[in-house]
């Protein structure tokens, strides 16, 4: 097993943890290095546990295991549902150097790191992300949070996990779907900060579709080796770490429109990353062919290339409004100054921004 | 105005700030240095809002300010009141530039506080503090969070405020019951730490619960200097910061018992300290003397030295078996090893502790 395991490292001072990458790390993995006392509250959800927790329970030997089953979707990404990991630990007695673990996809990865940044002010947590999104994306780089009926993820935490386990065998028992869902992300980092990555992935797309281990295994490592260059560039996203958000002001109004959980949050991002490319090319920074380029290699991915039917433009422009990154009510968006190079701009001339919008909107 | 300001900074690197303290501050002080935007939400409660909401508003010159009136008292301290401030803000369009300010006692600053750890993953807050007890203790510090079922401020984040603005006069304001429950902290400073503060406070007690304004004012400096100087070389309690917590094990114990908000929490945390001295001595700490001299204390204080009717030491177990402080189960708690002189312990003999509950609780 140990000559497989890829290693990265996020780099964050005292509080760098290791990213370990690799097949069978489920069950096998001894992780309780990263375990701060004798508790270990294991945070999953109804799909995933039966698949998974016997086997990542067996990677803390020698600590006292509980776990929370949460059930399964985007739409449980609330306080409600969160409160349960509260009780639980409560219930349990978990004192503040516990340690959660979060096995499952982003919305668990999310909702129990939240929940170790503020139980009991805050105990560390580890992430074992299942499905490629988490792997690629959420399960690295320390934001965590909630939605709120108003706004995706607009309360959550900073909160860095003590270690990242990526077993890319539990890609196997991830619906296809979800796949293509998890490519909108990797794609992404060929966008934003990887010219010849995105040149490789052109040549890749149908393997990783396919799911091919080693393919896999390649776009998972280089995801992940430029969201921990980024994050360990600028952690509380001052300035640099908003690039990772091509495509995601655009994707949270889909997401928000068509009800959380019924878009994908990689099916949102490919439809967003290419609307910005849209307004990146009308904006005169790419060219037509650019465009053409991540309109095929998004389609090539198994992602939709425009937002929900009956969304309009008014639709987008409110829900746009509340974006985090937006400064003193001003929109900012992620465009793209080249393949492989992506900005951060308020400078948009509203005109261009209408007619992309009008371009993806049937109904405008 | 400016002459009588008595200024204190919590040394914390780049992340240190002001406490400022004198008499008439509320709607003169110019706090808009410490907002980060151009957007302010200022966080009370509908007892406090016709008193000082107005003269805060003019605290902040040039700011657009909102504001979101709270219901009043501890038994609000929880998820749903909470999240009215997340409503508020995200219905205002405040952007993660906005300053957060806590206008009141306690409740309202950890929860503003906390409400600004989480919006967007953190945005800016300035505590205004207006009982005795948050401005002695809860406004000073960064400890922010909200109740659970099964154990008070379960929930929460360590986050420090911008500033912390101490009108004096707010205090006219204040029944002499609350007056009561902010000399407990102000009597916790010096059991602690500091010997010749406590023997002033023997001298000053009276004075201080007529509301004598230059006594007022010597007691909250002293004890925000005090806590200033702990939150500095301990700021997310890994060590010195827990002697901040004597009186408060059995305290919380009783607030849950009683229900929170039945009884004050300097009340609790009174009867708490004459409790834990009870158990120094019973530990062969200090003098039988020295536990005259604290009860006398609390007592002219005019807080309760005994815990409510019916409590058992049961009771206190249950409660006291889920407190932060504890390490994998074991209860620690911070006993006196002089006036003047704390410590964090484990090694407390059960008999002693259980002594010390039979001799406080009336049904043993």
């Amino acid at each position: 097993m140990a000559e497989n395991i890829r290693e990265l490292t996020v780099e964050l001072g005292d509080r760098s943890y290791p990213i370990l990458i690799g097949p069978g790390l489920l069950g096998e993995y001894d992780l309780s290095p990263y375990v701060t006392g004798s508790q270990v509250m294991i945070v999953t959800n109804e799909t995933v546990a039966p698949l998974y927790l016997e086997q990542a329970i067996r990677c803390f030997p020698g600590k006292v295991v509980d776990s929370i089953v949460l059930p399964d979707g985007e739409k449980f990404k609330d306080w409600q549902t969160l409160n349960r990991i509260f009780d639980g630990l409560l219930e349990q007695r978990h004192t503040r150097k516990t340690t959660l673990v979060a096995l499952g996809g982003g919305v668990v990865g999310d909702m129990t790191g939240f929940a170790a940044a503020c139980y009991q002010r805050g105990v560390s947590f580890i992430q074992i992300p299942t499905t490629l999104l988490s792997q690629v994306d959420s399960s690295v780089g320390g934001k965590t949070g909630i939605n709120h009926p108003l706004g995706k993820n607009m309360i959550g935490a900073f909160h860095q996990p003590r270690a990242v386990l990526i077993d890319t065998d539990s890609l196997r028992s991830l619906p296809p779907r979800e796949v293509s869902a998890g490519l909108a992300e990797v794609i992404k980092y060929g966008l934003i900060r990887a010219r010849d990555f995105l040149d490789w992935l052109e040549g890749a797309v149908d393997r990783l579709v396919a799911l091919e281990p080693e393919a896999l295994s390649e776009a998972i490592h280089r995801s992940c080796a430029c969201k921990a260059e980024v994050v360990a560039k600028d952690e509380r996203e001052g300035g640099l770490r908003a690039i990772l958000n091509l495509g995601h002001t655009f994707g949270h109004a889909i997401e928000a429109f068509a009800g959380y959980g019924n878009w994908l949050h990689g099916e949102a991002v490919g439809t967003g990353m290419v609307m910005a490319t849209d307004l990146s090319l009308r904006e005169g920074m790419i060219s037509s062919g650019d465009l053409e380029r991540v309109v095929a290699l998004v389609r090539r991915a198994g992602l939709p290339e425009r937002p929900p039917a009956g969304m309009t433009p008014d639709d987008f422009m409110t829900r746009m409004a509340v974006d985090k990154k937006n400064v003193d009510g001003q929109l900012r968006l992620v465009l793209l100054k080249a393949l492989g190079a992506a900005v951060v701009t308020a400078d948009i001339r509203p005109e261009n921004l209408a007619a992309t919008l009008s371009a993806f909107c049937e109904d405008a």
